[in-house]
């Protein structure tokens, strides 16, 4: 069975026997398999994937496509007036690119808004901070709070922390993020941002304030999510530009006692409603399933949500509109869904799969574009054991592209965790992480720090595997139920 | 007489034909003359200044130095703690160096503070603006002020324009700064941020924003000194984050109207006590004049002050110390002079020069550091005819830095505008400024973006060039009376 399923993706491929790919100019490498990852002594994939491909990078415009948005919706997180703006952009961006079906779903989105904010050292000397309260901090009720810090360089610091000392405080958490291509600095430092609040206020904390998870040295402090236990008292926390962050350690570590006031706006308002907005390229097969494509809509409040997603949303769209003008359309159905409220709920990813719960087993893959605009350079997967052949076979329509397949597991997406809970496959394209920490969050978020060439490879890979993987009738499987736990 | 002086900086420069410089090791260049600008085939300078340029840039402390200034003081726009702090800060620091006689010496500065501000795009969507108060702009009353935005490309852009259809109106003045080795950009564009409030009051506009001048894509707004012309409405004035104008602009060429609102707390105070603090390296000859190294202590209120002019100071108060502890000391005096209020008034040069009237002839040549923290590639002269070739002289010993002289007349630096004035002579010694404008009078000037090595290289061009001339006789003439107005 795998073989039948693996011989079809290798027509689209262009890798069969039977093709017509042309030999390498003068190589004795052997003949490319599709488990061998691409390499140049590898014969070039053809086929109709391929023709899409090279009209993909030819014809992109998935740069384009985020300028619009930012310019039509700016700032997009949740309840504001630019989330609400996306969701006409996003319907009309759809039908231009040839979608049918075109609909928004709502749903009811938290709504959590900064307010005003400023803060400095005043003690030894006088520093104004560049700070961002944490995304769903309480604010310090728009009067500063003001107090000695201490310092913690981890979660498991400050719980070794005497509370006598730490009374009354703000916490300062100094935990640098590593420079990684693959973004993996990120989850070893986070954890303060999402748990360090809870964690101070354990021990009487009056607030918390964190080095910004991030990797540049400007003075653009990076937001993100952050979570209260409900058993702790709610403190304000807020995370500081990494230079702020270094003046602070460093008069910290020359022995000073230093001071430290805060005055944070932010609130929490009650819920609004906000909408998921989908599309479909229907497949031919009405019993063919869906390949969904996916990228998130809202966006953080500092910046312009070019990067965090309106790239995600520029690659889906652009790769749709892509395979929307290919005839024969594809067997399978291509779905994009742009998701409401992932920075701060999953709201959006929730409301697809409860609304799309009859249908879950007929999404037959899916992929997520949700880290930047910067090329890909792997694919990994994760699903059933029989989906490995293909998506190898998935892999090798990359080789062009510069992507090699990986044996690690993919992760998929924040927005298909609820799809990844019901078992449906996922593949990742791994694009560079590399400066992605310098932006992510910020107030730098904007499409300056998009590479036109370097979207365009990443909406033409989108392209390449939805077509194929909706073009076959290869399963990829159920991921098994122990692998199923992800929140 | 030109060729006597000459020699005796030749000597220091171990340029002298009785000079034990060694030959190249190869090569049938011409033997190198003072007046050639430095080679790979010319004999690398040799003697004192030299071996004092070497431990210049093995022991640097400038940057040490600013970081140092910074934790302890800040940013310090004139009227500021941080400009309070930065006084105590210089006159230990001047002492920890080796300086004599340090002292500080008041004078009143102007005091403008920012205020809170903030500011949005309100139609045809909403984009919250990264922008800035330029310096001097008076505020909005603390209530927003709203209007539609009409483009402005240049100050006789907007001369041209219909009074009627910018009447009531915020003016836009959108001018890209164009990215040069040499800083040239910077003057080309910065005429809208002094006089563009002025000129667009004149047509009856209700405020002004401008494109930063500068070359970045961060959202931080770059603001910097305006003056109003006495006879038109004093109108707010503020600039816009780059990405910010850029989103500004494709609406507004998009057909699209327009509207912003901002709102300035910008305000000014009454003048307040300031200081410039000065210290000597005292001359072993009484009547041998006195050699100038100037920068700001100061700094504009939105980044931390280092490299516009945490930097200066840093280079200047290194070059001085390593000067200070070389035996025997130079015949002339080498005079730190580190000036209040060069942002914003310029309250300090002039404070300097009527404070100093009485021994303004005994400069015989000045310098200011206040260009950031790169390389110097170029150095250049203003003065009497017969200081070209003492200049040559000097110049010759900044070959091992890859320094080169320019026929380019220098222009001095804003604090020895007063000496300039008066005939006293200049050096420019020219930094790279490719990247300074990323950077200059934004929240991102910060130690960060100071290279160590980089600075090093400064301090030791600055250390080479004031001992040497400190050391010699030569006479570096008076600037001709034709040339020695500059405002």
């Amino acid at each position: 069975m795998r073989r039948r399923l693996l011989l079809s993706l290798l027509v689209i491929a262009g890798c069969s026997r039977s093709s017509a790919a042309p030999a390498p100019p003068s190589s004795a490498a052997p003949a490319a398999t599709p488990v061998s990852p691409p390499s140049a002594a590898a014969p070039a994939p053809t086929g109709p994937a391929i023709a899409l491909q090279k009209r993909a990078l030819a014809d992109a415009q998935a740069y384009a496509t985020v300028r619009s948005l930012v310019d039509a919706a700016g700032p997009r997180l949740s309840g504001s007036p630019g989330s609400k703006a996306a969701v006409p952009w996003a319907l009309g961006a759809m039908k231009t690119a040839g979608l049918a079906d075109v609909h928004a779903e709502p749903v009811m989105v938290p709504r959590w808004e900064r307010g005003r904010e400023s803060g400095a050292i005043t003690s030894p000397s006088h520093h104004p901070l560049a700070l961002a309260a944490l995304g769903g901090s309480v604010g310090t009720g728009d009067k500063p709070l003001e107090a000695e810090v201490i310092l913690a360089t981890s979660l498991d610091a400050v719980d070794a922390l005497d509370p006598a000392k730490v009374k009354g405080k703000i916490v300062f958490f100094d935990v640098p993020m590593e420079r990684r291509k693959d973004g993996s600095g990120y989850g070893k430092a986070v954890g303060v941002r999402g748990h360090g609040a809870s964690r101070a206020a354990k021990l009487g904390a009056a607030g918390v304030v964190i080095r910004s998870i991030g990797t540049d040295h400007a003075r653009t402090p990076h937001t993100g999510h952050m979570r209260y236990d409900e058993d702790k008292p709610k403190i304000p926390a807020a995370a500081l530009s990494i230079p702020d962050a270094e003046v602070l350690r460093r008069l910290l570590d020359a022995g000073e006692t230093v001071r430290l006031s805060m005055t944070l706006g932010a609130k929490a308002l009650p819920d609004v409603e906000g909408a998921n907005v989908i599309g479909d390229i229907p497949g031919r097969d009405p019993k063919g399933g869906i390949v969904l494509l996916g990228a998130h809509l809202d966006s953080w409040d500092l910046g312009h949500g070019a990067i965090d997603d309106g790239a995600g949303c520029g690659i889906v769209l652009d790769a749709a509109r892509q395979i929307a003008h290919v005839e024969p359309r594809p067997l399978r159905t291509v779905r994009v869904v742009l998701f409401a409220n992932e920075e701060n709920g999953l709201r959006g990813a929730d409301g697809y799969a409860k609304a799309h719960a009859a249908e879950i087993d007929r999404h037959v893959l899916a992929l997520e574009a949700d880290f930047g605009a910067a090329r890909v350079f792997e694919s990994r997967f994760r699903g059933g054991a029989e989906g490995h052949a293909p998506f190898l076979a998935l892999s090798a329509l990359l080789g062009p592209l510069g992507v090699e397949p990986s044996e690690g597991e993919a992760e998929g997406g924040a927005d298909l965790i609820p799809l990844m809970e019901a078992g449906v496959p996922v593949m990742d394209l791994r694009q560079d992480g590399t400066n992605y920490f310098d932006i992510h969050h910020t107030a730098n978020d904007t499409v300056e720090q998009i590479v036109p060439e370097e979207i365009a490879q990443v909406s033409a890979a989108y392209a390449t595997v939805a077509y194929a993987a909706a073009s076959g009738t290869d399963s990829f499987g159920k991921t098994p139920e122990d692998k199923r736990k992800i929140r």
